[in-house]
């Protein structure tokens, strides 16, 4: 199933299935067929009953589109959802049908398959964040000795190296991934909580079940259900939002960089990328700029997760019931935004020559600080920065040497620590 | 085409229909048709070519998932768009082919279509408008003489009527649609620029062809392209998430009156409304939960388009292509929330008889203003104050009468300016 | 008052003014003076009594740090306000104590303040809006001939000029003020309505009182009051929004002109404006970025206030009570905004010779959309954009000539337009 | 120094001191003398240059006023405060002015300094968690067998037991801090970089006094400065919202169960809580309001935050100068829920009988899914569903028994398991 035409910039293909109709609803039918398995192992239901339902809760023939219109009346998937399982396990296994959805309630379908779905993304996020990191430690190793003008404010500053600046891009994504694998781990937990979130219905069987349940899963046993608490499933978007921010601030510099007056480096053109239906000469930064698109979409999601993490009592009335959008667009604007980036970093082109060039053009004023510390090493920090700051006015540079080499402090080590990591 | 599975509690079926791959797609040959014969009119382009792109701009068999994966890496939908409806003519009516998309950029068809689909949205969400204001002016009016508690920070407070409560909905529904339907009309213009905003290619029949594609669409012409000044739909988005939180803000007031414990009202139940997968029993607000879900999916995309408005020069980098998906939220949320919230003002029960009671069981303690404000006028407010606290204290109940009707100052006053609105 | 130093970038001296503590603390006073006389002028109090009210409702002297500290206790500033300010009465003139604060509820005070607070910004902002609309009005004029590059995606697109840039500018601060000016005169209404908002301890004379107190403090007097329904407010604050965003989106414009590699133009050094404490040569876009960081503020904050709109019954437990930063916020940021960008605007200093030597430094590129067109009018659209395509490839440079001022299309009629407005 | 009366309700007295102008101003002076001091140790600057700045710098007799009115123009406190601070160091030491701020930027100190603050905000954040976590802990203990309805969409479900309530906040409360301090080790670490990152004018000696003044300050020394890689920041903003969103939905169930129809439980009232200038009867739920409030104040901060990450090379024009103010107002709220939400639940009221009674008031409907399971296990779960609907349809209550201590599964095993942690 292709992505839809309105969020055309906004996904890519494989999380757009992930998040696909047929996706969606064996997500849910895998709840309930684990459900029915983990029943029957603990003597909660006939093995029999698993058996026929573990068989028939697949999504080809579903009638999905009926379960999609009844969702909205229902007000949530899960009713039509059992409605619809429940005759279908009817018609081929009569005595299994009311073992259905045994001791569930609608919250722990759709929960649990929003859990299946996101574990489905980890390792497709995980795939091209690997890519991503190595594609910036060649770029960094590479460049180490490139220098380039530092730009503060978007105006020149003192010498840079570009294998600096992929060093910093590398850390930033490394970090924010640890927090993503960690909320990914943290969230990764099943939910069974019944009518009340007690299990009630289960009697005394009820963490036996659910803990059957998460093994069939393969998910966590959580402490409690957590119908209402959901700052698990917070911690998880918030840290995939900053990874997303962290990406964008990578393309930003880059599409900068694109600009035709710095012209420093470039993304790769490709089949299909980056050209203008009326402008044949244009090669314009197409996958910086979907990735900065996807930041620019995600904060706000976040925002409303968040607003609804006021959830009454034992289920929301309006807070949780409008939490999938937001998570789908979270997680498709990482996945979207990290596919862009890794293209990119894989295949930049780098101008060295320019990159000098255009360091030289400043005629110097950039090593103001220099001249000024040098300076002030006689006469003091304040005089010396006026000095200078005469000295710029009358002749447009300031005294001293330039050579950018010579003025990097400590930026190759400043590189190889953030190459390295922290931890 | 029915609404994703993912969003089946965040849209309705009309909207989902306005926002699917058919209708999105004809708008943008909508856009490319109109511009055709506006060219033609104008001299600008054979009068065959136009009449041949109209004929074949149709989505019927449009070669749709090829245009939607190519979108992405073009980084924009309209680049596709033109190519393969340029091979369509070509393939029909060769001539023509060479006249597709004369002097547009992909913008202008992005942006035309767009505007398009919301004009399509205007008379769904005007229908169910017209339909609230009139069932809430009705309601309003029955319970004119209903009295129950006043209710602040969830406590006790005097006493207003229903039909005060009913008629604050239903002005608030009235200024808030003033705003939406002032925000369609300044949006509802056409978006036609070419390369850079200036519609060089087409000398000086730019205006000329401007405004006849404006007339051709039936949309207004406006001063000037508006690639980077989003304002205008800004201020559209702006009205309907206001909008949406009024009716969010009704939802949650009558999902408060429906608790069991205070029991004053209820939505109507309808067939597949509101039941439970687990409890036989319950009578669940699904209609006000869908609208309060609304409205907290519509401040963070509405905020996402704002940050959105810094688009650099005369077109973004990311700001632009970011859009797409929070314009569809925010408009699809209003219309679900405005569906359902109809769906609960033509449905409501009321009960007066057991707002009367829940009245009469707080003993009187509502009407400690009017006992405080009596003793006021002999012995000052701020003794006052004191002497009912203590009584309170004491009694549990202040002095004084405790007729509700009597004690409603300008409720029914406020009740009709409220109806017949401030303009 | 001097601005906080944690907020030193955030605010401007005159609005910083305006919510400062003595200021926020004379609003309070002035509703409770105000109220008192319209409540003598309908004979609801004794005359004296609010004539000594009026007296003594002043800010000097105010027992400030008492009122700031119980007001978090009691959950709202007016409590403690009412005692103080009883007691203070009472001391002075005993017997006009008890009629302190008569008939109101603490929402009352605190609503009407800000509204008067709001309209204290109001001519603040109209007089920088006039500012800005006069130099950039100049400046589009001086510059209706200036040619540059169009921008588009940060990559070269076919020409402009810096006249219709302005002239772009203008008419986005033009519309956003109208929208704004519409917000204030909406959000201008009075709040009166006593505890629960039916004015039930004035009797009969609520709506009378009402009116009077509405004339003596200058604002409009609504339908109703309006304690739980906040959209006029919010519709203000989006305004507001709108306008920042539009001020950022120029801000960042020239910022990126003012980049050393285009040197297109630069905003006014000033005293101390843009300087760096270790880099005397730098001439930084101070003004600009405060414009960006200031829309980089609003958004969150209007999305803030939109989810409290969902407000309980009578009075909400929450959502109001989070609106006062939110506001103030909000208006700061416009403020310093426009403050700067007005700076900005008649200080800018206009490089037309570097923006030819830009243009003409793209050899040429930017013509290939008129190559195109000339091409196509031959051969077709889609082959002259492939033969273009291989010509840039192999000369790098397009076919055809290229003066721009030959290739501006409707660009002056469009900058006239827009200097000219829509309505 | 109070808190300002615009903020009266978003501020507690401890944090409002540490974000008062005082102590901003001290946190920069701190990093200027350590910097001094980390220099001397290295042999960059004279001992005595360290000493005579270590001792001038002070906020007392500090010229604030100055400082911040020359901030709004220099685009950063940093400038004027270096630059008074050298000259009071002039005046008393000239030999040392020269060497204040040597090798550091503007960012350096403001950053720095806001990590200095937000390490004060750590303490008193843990102090009043752990209050909350034990009042919490002996709350649920003490209701272990309490038992209540369960409430899902604000309709009566199945029982639960007041001390699995509490249990369910105290595993929120617990996770959500595990994530805060996580956040703040990851965010405490020193900003030192220079003019463009790379300590250029420290020459080989910019580790070395890095790690001297992160050693001075107590903070961490990271890999490299992070002037434009906010995400550390940014996670502990994120971790700081998803705890105060955690509060706000126990105060929101709290507030819920104050309601006079529910009285179930309240928040202590204590002097000065929970009044209202009108009505002497009320017992407000403040507190709980005053963290609902801190909860709508966050999520549009942090989406702030997260939409200014998008930074401009070494330094940002505007993402960066835009963040103090989200910053302060996230950390405040966070402070203010938790001190809220300690008053309320060390001093909260219980009704144990009055939950007994609402649960009993609903005639055993909420036994409807015990009747519905026991009949499933004979005629299954869909023909059970039905008949059990019918029973109550028409005797308005279910078959089968009522008591809830037997219908309450796995809620103390929850409990205990959620007391204890998963870790």
């Amino acid at each position: 199933m292709p992505t839809r035409l309105i969020e055309c910039l906004a996904a890519s293909e494989p999380l757009s299935e992930v998040f696909s109709d047929a996706s969606v609803l064996q997500a849910m039918l895998d709840f309930e067929a684990a459900l029915a398995r983990a029943e029957a192992a603990c003597g909660v239901i006939p093995q029999q009953a698993a058996t026929a339902i573990t068989r028939l809760a697949t999504h080809d023939g579903f009638p999905l589109d009926e379960l999609t219109q009844q969702a909205l009346r229902a007000g949530t998937p899960a009713i039509p959802l059992v409605r619809l399982l429940t005759a279908r396990v009817r018609a081929e296994a009569p005595e299994a049908a009311g073992f259905v959805h045994w001791g569930a309630t609608s919250q722990d379908v759709a929960d649990t398959a929003l859990v299946l779905l996101l574990r489905q993304c980890r390792p497709i996020l995980a795939h091209d964040h690997e890519r991503l990191l190595a594609a910036l430690s060649k770029l960094s190793t590479e460049h180490a000795g490139t220098v380039m003008l530092g730009r503060t404010l978007l105006q020149p500053a003192p010498p840079v190296t570009f294998g600096l600046k992929c060093a910093s891009w590398h850390a930033a994504a490394r970090r924010s991934w640890k927090r993503v694998e960690s909320g990914f781990s943290e969230a990764s937990c099943v939910q069974l909580g019944g009518a009340a979130g007690t299990l009630a219905s289960l009697g005394d069987r009820g963490i036996d079940v659910g803990e059957a349940l998460a093994a069939e899963l393969g998910l966590r046993y959580p402490d409690a259900p957590w119908h209402t608490h959901r700052d698990r499933l917070a911690a998880l978007l918030a840290a995939l939002s900053i990874y997303t921010a962290s990406l964008a601030k990578m393309a930003l510099d880059i599409a900068l960089l694109m600009q035709f007056e710095a012209a420093e480096a470039a993304e790769p053109g490709g089949s299909g990328r980056g050209g203008s239906s009326t402008m044949p000469h244009k090669r314009n930064p197409t996958a910086c700029m979907l990735a900065i698109a996807a930041a620019k979409r995600t904060p706000g999601l976040l925002s409303n997760f968040l607003n609804g993490m006021l959830q009454e009592h034992e289920r929301a009335v309006g807070g949780w019931q409008a939490e999938w959008p937001s998570v789908e667009g979270i997680v498709k604007a990482t996945g979207l935004a990290l596919e862009c980036m890794v293209e990119v970093a894989e295949g930049l082109t780098v101008d060295p020559a320019r990159m000098r060039a255009n360091l030289e053009a400043t005629s110097g004023a950039i090593f103001a600080e220099r001249a000024m510390m040098t300076l002030a090493a006689s006469i003091g920090r304040e005089q010396a920065h006026q000095a200078v700051e005469e000295a710029l006015r009358q002749t447009g540079s300031p005294p001293g040497p330039r050579d950018p080499e010579g003025y990097l402090g400590s930026a190759e080590a400043f590189r190889k620590r953030l190459l390295q990591g922290e931890d």
